[in-house]
């Protein structure tokens, strides 16, 4: 259990973080001990003890992680696989999608999983998911920014990034609960039926259709 | 902490089932301990592991409770103050944000945060959290039936109905963790727009409208 005396202590930080990172995420905080990080990260007590004082500690430097893994692990990749804008919201859904069939439908979105269990014992940690949602937010509400010629005049983007947001977080916890993707995909594809009646909507707005355009 | 004589067995049961229910409500699953449910329920330790040998059986008997919960808490008041099908269906959504207002955010559905945290470590339960997401799925999904007559033709009402759970849960999350109804408010705006787009799309499809009556 000694650190390896050629690991740097930024290594042994990191490894640390990552090993709680990891526990949370598939057991929750509270169901994770200290003795579980330490065994996990292979790091000295002395060590851990020395990075993080305290539990609350590691979920603070775990959510940080967080923050810097949205865009190379979560935006990054969906935008990889699209380019239209509104086709780059509905690849962020689906890399949550891909992580669920993936992992059986053990993981889904590390940042809502904690939003639920430590908003209100955790005051002090609230603020840094609230910093990951609008993190997320904000990258989907680029895509409808750049979108937003297409869907009707006056279209709240922010508001549908944070509906996008609701909607993908309510789809992983159904799709968790019910060990299946098939109401993550109901829900998405409600979502998609949305999105498609705004853009019709919007381009019959600019552009009057004719009597025999379908409306959707 | 003896029970009084004059207590009968069912009720020391209901008080236990009571306490544990409001503890994991307010707290969490894991966060909460035997001892705290005996405090609050003022049984003896002999009543509560007579009745309930494990913290799983105390989850499985809330779990039970809220099922009946369902109609008594959520859909009756919701459906006593609107009549219209769609108004239902926001009615419903609607108790939840009374729920996190009079609570200061702290408290959101509790199924919803069973879902997420105990997915994976308890199979057992797991059903039960399914059978509480179905029952309020059929519930909300009966509204839409009724409302089915304005909706486009082949609208899949139970998808419908998924849909409606996955973004109020998230909704709820958010508000949870902004500790703001706005989140909550932005998303169910959006759902509202999602239904009034299905109903204009649903009477155009029926009666074709003319070329001056507005989209929404």
């Amino acid at each position: 259990m000694n650190d390896p005396l050629s690991t740097s202590r930024s290594e042994t930080r990191e490894r640390i973080v990552e090993a709680a990172r990891q526990l949370f995420f598939q057991q929750g905080y509270a169901a994770t001990g200290m003795a579980e990080i330490l065994r996990d990260s292979k790091a000295s007590s002395g060590s851990l003890y020395h990075f993080f004082a305290t539990k609350e500690d590691l979920l603070v430097a775990v959510l940080e992680k967080y923050k810097t893994m949205l865009e190379t692990h979560v935006i990054g990749p969906a935008f990889g696989r699209a380019t239209d804008p509104v086709e780059r919201v509905f690849a962020v859904i689906d890399g949550y999608r891909q992580l669920l069939q993936a992992t059986d439908f053990n993981l889904g979105c590390p940042i809502g999983n904690l939003a639920l269990e430590i908003s209100n014992s955790h005051p002090n940690v609230r603020r840094l998911i609230t910093e990951n949602f609008d993190a997320w937010c904000e990258a989907v509400g680029q895509c409808i920014e750049e979108a937003s010629g297409r869907l009707p005049p006056g279209t709240d983007t922010a508001q549908l990034a944070r509906y996008v947001l609701a909607t993908m977080e309510g789809a992983v916890m159904l799709a968790r609960t019910y060990r299946s993707s098939e109401p993550f995909d109901d829900a998405i594809q409600q979502l998609r039926d949305h999105f498609e009646r705004l853009v019709a909507d919007g381009t019959n707005w600019s552009s009057p259709r004719s009597d025999n355009t379908p409306l959707s």
